[in-house]
């Protein structure tokens, strides 16, 4: 792309571009207004809700825009060293309450929109959630944005602006129904298009011999087959109460004129149009299933897609600064969040070599301090590896460096500290060996990166002890440690407007919102009534909207007073929504099986599902039709009435959880111990004064730590037993709980309908193969879900619990987290707001 | 759609947006900054003539909304009769000079643009040209807008919004290569966007009997199995030198949630995104092509949902001024621009029969008192037919609908005139009978219309004598002509600039603009030698500008002091660009072959073609293929050097016209007599002062009449001898002239070329089968073309016939022709401006 030339700053149009916007609610009636009739050609015959919705998000929008460009220039000026972090995901929720809240406008814009007889909150309403991100991994990105802004770090983000995102969950007979989810079709105002930011990306072709160097060794080039485009989206990220505003840079395939040549000189017009949308589909959807060779293709293609688009980017901005290569690591950090973005190791690598003429040896050296990467999983099906044949076929020159990279890390990494270890060599090889060889993007990102961190205290220690293990025998200083963390920006001050409030009222500040340890002062009020009363009025309230929102979109009356009891996440075997729906069997049975007295003594519980399962993962699916069965059941029978109700609330996203996590009583963290990297969501949830079941696993292990583990449930398995565990199990040495085998022949005989299609769920923890140890936790999990329902018997003992779990949760703020990523593995300093 | 309250008059918001916006220079300055920061979130840095160009387009557009607003709230007011305008194609070209122009601002935008240090003419060259027209009927239709606004016609045009819209045209190896025109893909600042406007339409499914009516009559629903939705995006048509602003509202095709539910239950997420491609490619592409059945339906899809959102629009409308039905045909024209949109006479009747419970019989009343219709082809293969098989499935309850208007007509309206004519009643039968039924478009359009026309006199008398001859003997009453116009002011004051300045100072007024008949005053200065020096200087500047063209996109040097001989439009066989090619070889040949001498006597020539074929029509692609081996070989030939050169512009469209037009001295309208509609083009060439060698066809008739036949160039057969003399050729009467057998042996020998390509060329005007007469009409086409020379030699003779061909135009404007059509087809009345 050519650069303008800059218009000098004592130019007119300079002077005008200078012109700050006003803030007072007269300045922004009249941008509303502006917008109305200009950006959305409306008049006063159709100015509805959500015309002024996007009239408004226009207008903050314009306000973002000025401290944006303020302080891109002084990211550029400075010369500081900058992040440029990449992820596959970014799941923003809605902007428009954020973006008011961190730019401290709320004030003015109530007013403002009060005035043109509005409400503020319908407008919120109209916003619809990003569709950039699919779980913790994503939130985790946004979070972190959002963190990153607020402290005034010099960092950028990098993602995908996907059309449809994911899908859109419906369930239909129980069963989850996917449908597209077309959140860009009527418009998103929060990016802005970068028409003149874009670069052609290469697929396919051959690699060509151009000559050769000084020392001999021949120079190569790829010439592609065919070219997509990256256009760039901008997504602005204002940072709280600063005038820092970050920037997430999104790429959107568009078809290149060089690449329909091919097809269009043979004369098949109409045929190329579809070829276009073949390369506007690169960025179609996040994680195209993959099962099929075309699917595996096009998710590589979408993540070599990313990877170069931001390494293009990245470079030429590096290169317009004029320094040296040599200084590349000194002056930028990349950051490979998951191993989707590990290509860009190799990209980097190759246009060093092969555009900028470094010697290979040079380049390695500068990419080896350049790149640091974030491990999200320990579960092997996660761990990304793509066959040799496709990489091969898709992107050949990246193959060869491959190779290059590995020979030279096994030959001089490997075999000098460990001479003729072949075993090692064979387990830290970036190619797993065998029929139908692959390669192992983990290993790329390892051994291209200066720092690998695991996302909770036991996350790390099992990649250092078991996952990576031979690469932590090979270079420890590169292992690190950095737990996650949530914005309580988002997670408190937003979707808790109540308990902000309290806190606001009972500390006499705001900066807990910035810095949460202040919230430990509340401890000293903890044997104050007032203080109890208040926060559970809090909870009531909150109980109360999940209530009107249940009952509008399930048609399902629930018991404010009963246990909120929640377990909202992606649905995944390991994450053990079945061993919970399992337990809500054996309570119904329980109830059905008591006497009336009995009855009023039992605890009313309402427990509340949330999540989406994998298109493909038929399993996963077959849970929520559980699920949706039992609730079908439970939720009709007179006998139970609201002793017992059961919810699945559809199309889980961050406005659902927003909405779901502060009206929460008790909430649900109980993978198979040693599975979970950190399940991040635990720290919203205590956070909101939420109480915890769980394993000890992710971060519930520092959680438990932080709150005390007198404040938390914990039962299960550890996990370092979790493999002796499933030993005995499979030997036949640990029975069958008589309760549980009681809940399988419930199921058996048609209790929640025709059992047929629950016979592969139950197969899947019987005795041979029970993974997720459902069978060995089950007694303790019943036996913990006992102690929830006696301690919340007693009121002030639970109340007590709830404001220690929120004030102790201080340190799983997001701010904590990128703190660390800033100071222990990017070193970057904070700009001057 | 739900209709929300207007914000009454005297609220804050409604007071807002009445706000007008200023239009001196420096407020034009600061919306250019506005939209360069908030709307392109650009800033100094990054300032380009793109930038430029789409900030000053966002900030036109801001001025163009106020008079939009206000003219549609005074048809709406007025309460007055409204035509709405059906055209398949509206081929605008760019719109920013347009828009400026017609708003009477150019002093203020220029002094704006060049405060800002940019050129004006710059920016203009940035904007692409709308994608949304194919030829002549689309080019009408913008005149017409243009017209209309200008005269403040109540009208409004409907069309569809194309994605790729027609292709973009290169030339590779002298074939014609086709591209998509990815017009929309960097935004397009002239078009709202309304998504508060849909409609759902629908497609195959069933018939369902939903009861019985009060005379026993059985009512029916169409039950469709598939749903798109129509999302309005409307384009304002400023008039010039009035406030009055036009809307043109196109369709685009978005997925409907009830369409993917089918696909998304079945579990199939991933090709239901593709699903949903199926329905966006609905409005993807003008004209797909319709060889195969796929292709037919994708038309047929795309005409009805066309005419179905176009329908359910103006019933919207019609039903919110709460006048009863039988009033609709005295508040509501619809005009229906050749077949493509006849679906809209049977939707229309569905929606009152099956929705607003008419009864059939009224229901045709109001149609046929409503519909009008415009004629613009007479060729046989232009007609539009759809196999019965192909309606039944696609859409079943309208083909019922059109059975019961054939009955209805056939019985009531041609058996009581005609009884008994069995020949007469298969005539004009809505279905064509014999293996493979087929519904005639056209047939539908004149029994459903009031009012039908063609577009040049001796084309309406061809429609009433021949091709609708049995719908003239049963209603000579509804056959009508209104001859084509263009707009002077794209056409005459925008894009010649020099002419319009002359004109200004020689008539000391612009009032030419919107009357052209005062231009006739010039005639009184016909012995002026000023006037005849400046007119040619005028001439000469716009020739070293296209020479400058051609030289930029085909690497040719041209001589400017030949003559430009221009023949530019679609590539057709009829248009006959063969006869053209055919006879500049025999120029060549000529040339080739005569002394030195001789050649100093030559009258130099320029030829210039310019066209698009359709991408399926192989023998248009063919002579497109000839033209450019020919010109690489006379081009190239020093023996001919600048006395002979052949130029194909590629791509042509309405801007590249803009450059040609003005710059010609002689253009060629040479179609075979009977078969050209009206070629309107010829227009605007007379317009400009360019003389025309021409056929007695189309409007070449009238501009004959009008400037004299001693002033054009008339040669060929006329339409009423062609039969005769296709009937004697193939007799074997008429032996093909020498000098064209030499050009076959040219042709033939491999002079340009290897000869296979084009030995289907030479047949297809053998004697056994020149349907276009190119053999019969070639040596009186020679002595026309020497009569050019000869008077092109006369340089006083040929400028006079210049400027008279230029003053005595006027009556060719649309001006004249909306005019007509306002006052003789649709009744209505010019607004107040």
């Amino acid at each position: 792309p050519t650069c303008p030339v800059p218009v000098p700053p004592e130019k007119l149009l300079a002077r005008l571009l200078a012109e700050p916007a006003s803030l007072d609610p007269k300045a922004i009636q009249k941008m509303i207004a502006h917008h109305t009739k200009f950006t959305l050609g409306r008049t006063r015959f159709n100015f509805d809700t959500l015309c002024a919705f996007l009239a408004l998000a226009h207008s903050v929008r314009d306000q973002i825009i000025h401290s944006w460009n303020a302080t891109q220039a002084k990211i550029t000026n400075s010369g500081t060293k900058r992040v440029y972090y990449m992820s596959m995901e970014y799941l923003i929720g809605r902007s428009l309450r954020n973006m008011i809240y961190n730019m401290g406008i709320l004030g003015p814009v109530r007013k403002a929109v009060e005035g043109l007889e509005q409400k503020l909150e319908d407008l919120y309403e109209k916003e619809r959630d990003a569709a950039l991100g699919n779980g913790g991994l994503g939130r985790l990105a946004a979070c972190f944005m959002d963190s990153l802004a607020t402290l005034d770090y010099p960092v950028w983000g990098y993602g995908v602006r996907y059309t449809y995102g994911m899908f859109e969950q419906q369930i239909r007979d129980g069963d989850q129904s996917e449908f597209p989810d077309y959140w860009l079709t009527w418009g998103n105002p929060w990016e802005i298009e970068r028409l003149d930011v874009n670069y052609a990306v290469g697929f396919y072709g051959k690699v060509v011999i151009t000559g050769v160097d000084d020392r001999g060794k021949k120079k190569k080039a790829w010439i592609p087959f065919e070219k997509a485009y990256a256009v760039a989206y901008d997504v602005p990220v204002p940072g709280y109460n600063t005038s820092t505003c970050l920037n997430v840079r999104l790429w959107s395939a568009k078809p290149s004129r060089e690449f329909d040549l091919g097809l269009f000189s043979q004369g098949d017009y109409f045929g190329a149009i579809a070829e276009r949308q073949k390369s506007e589909n690169i960025t179609s959807v996040l994680y195209p299933a993959d099962h099929t060779w075309q699917g595996k293709e096009l998710r590589l293609r979408q993540e070599f897609f990313f990877s170069s688009a931001t390494i293009q980017d990245i470079i030429r901005r590096f290169k317009r600064a004029k320094k040296p290569w040599s200084e590349f690591s000194e002056n930028v950090a990349i950051h490979l969040n998951d191993t989707h973005p590990a290509l860009a190791i190799v990209e980097f690598m190759r246009i060093l070599v092969d555009g900028e003429d470094l010697a290979f040896e040079e380049a390695w050296e500068i990419t080896k301090k350049s790149f640091a990467y974030t491990n999200h999983t320990v579960l092997p099906e996660a761990l990304e590896k793509w066959p040799l044949e496709l990489i091969s076929n898709v992107l050949p020159r990246h193959l060869e460096l491959i190779f290059e990279i590995n020979w030279a890390f096994l030959e001089h990494g490997v075999s000098k500290v460990f001479p003729g270890d072949v075993e090692r060599r064979r387990c830290v090889s970036l190619i797993e060996e065998g029929f139908g060889r692959m390669v192992r993007m983990a290993h790329v990102a390892i051994v291209g990166s200066y720092s690998v961190n695991g996302v909770a205290a036991i996350h790390s220690d099992i990649i250092k002890a078991d996952l990576f293990r031979s690469f932590h025998e090979l270079s420890p200083e590169k292992f690190t440690n950095v737990t996650n963390g949530v914005t309580p920006r988002r997670w408190l001050l937003e979707c808790n407007e109540g308990l902000a409030k309290l806190y606001e009222t009972w500390l006499s500040t705001n900066d807990w919102v910035t810095n949460m340890s202040i919230l430990r002062r509340l401890e000293e009020d903890l044997s104050n009534p007032d203080l109890f009363e208040e926060w559970e009025s809090v909870k009531r309230e909150n109980k109360v909207r999940l209530a009107k929102y249940i009952e509008q979109v399930c048609g399902i009356e629930v018991n404010i007073d009963s246990i909120f009891d929640v377990h909202i996440k992606r649905i995944h075997e390991y994450k053990r929504q079945l061993l919970n729906i399992l337990s809500v069997i054996d309570r119904y049975d329980q109830i059905k099986r008591m006497s009336l007295p009995d009855r009023k003594k039992v605890q009313p519980r309402t427990i509340i599902f949330a999540g989406k399962a994998a298109p493909g993962y038929l399993m996963a699916k077959r849970v929520i039709k559980l699920i949706n069965s039992v609730a079908e059941v439970v939720n009709q029978d007179q006998d139970v009435g609201d002793l017992l109700k059961v919810i699945f609330i559809p199309n889980y996203n961050v406005s659902v959880a927003e909405l779901i996590i502060p009206a929460s009583d008790l909430s649900q963290h109980i993978s198979t111990a040693g599975k979970e990297a950190s399940g991040t969501s635990n720290m919203k949830f205590a956070m909101n004064g939420c109480l915890i079941i769980g394993t000890m696993d992710g971060a519930n292990v520092e959680i438990c730590k932080a709150i005390g583990e007198e404040n938390i449930f914990i039962f299960g398995t550890r996990a370092e037993d979790v493999g002796r565990k499933r030993d005995e199990l499979r030997r036949g040495e640990i029975p069958r709980s008589a309760r549980l085998s009681r809940v399988f022949s419930l199921i058996n005989k048609g209790s929640f309908g025709p059992p047929e299609i629950f016979i592969p769920i139950l197969d899947s923890i019987s005795r041979e193969q029970d993974e997720y140890i459902i069978g060995v936790d089950y007694p303790d999990y019943m036996e913990a879900q006992a102690r929830v329902d006696a301690t919340y018997a007693d009121r002030e003992r639970w109340t007590k619990m709830s404001i220690l779990s929120s004030v102790r949760s201080g340190d799983f703020s997001s701010d904590r987290s990128v703190k660390e990523y800033a100071e222990k593995i990017w070193k970057v300093k904070r700009l001057t707001p």
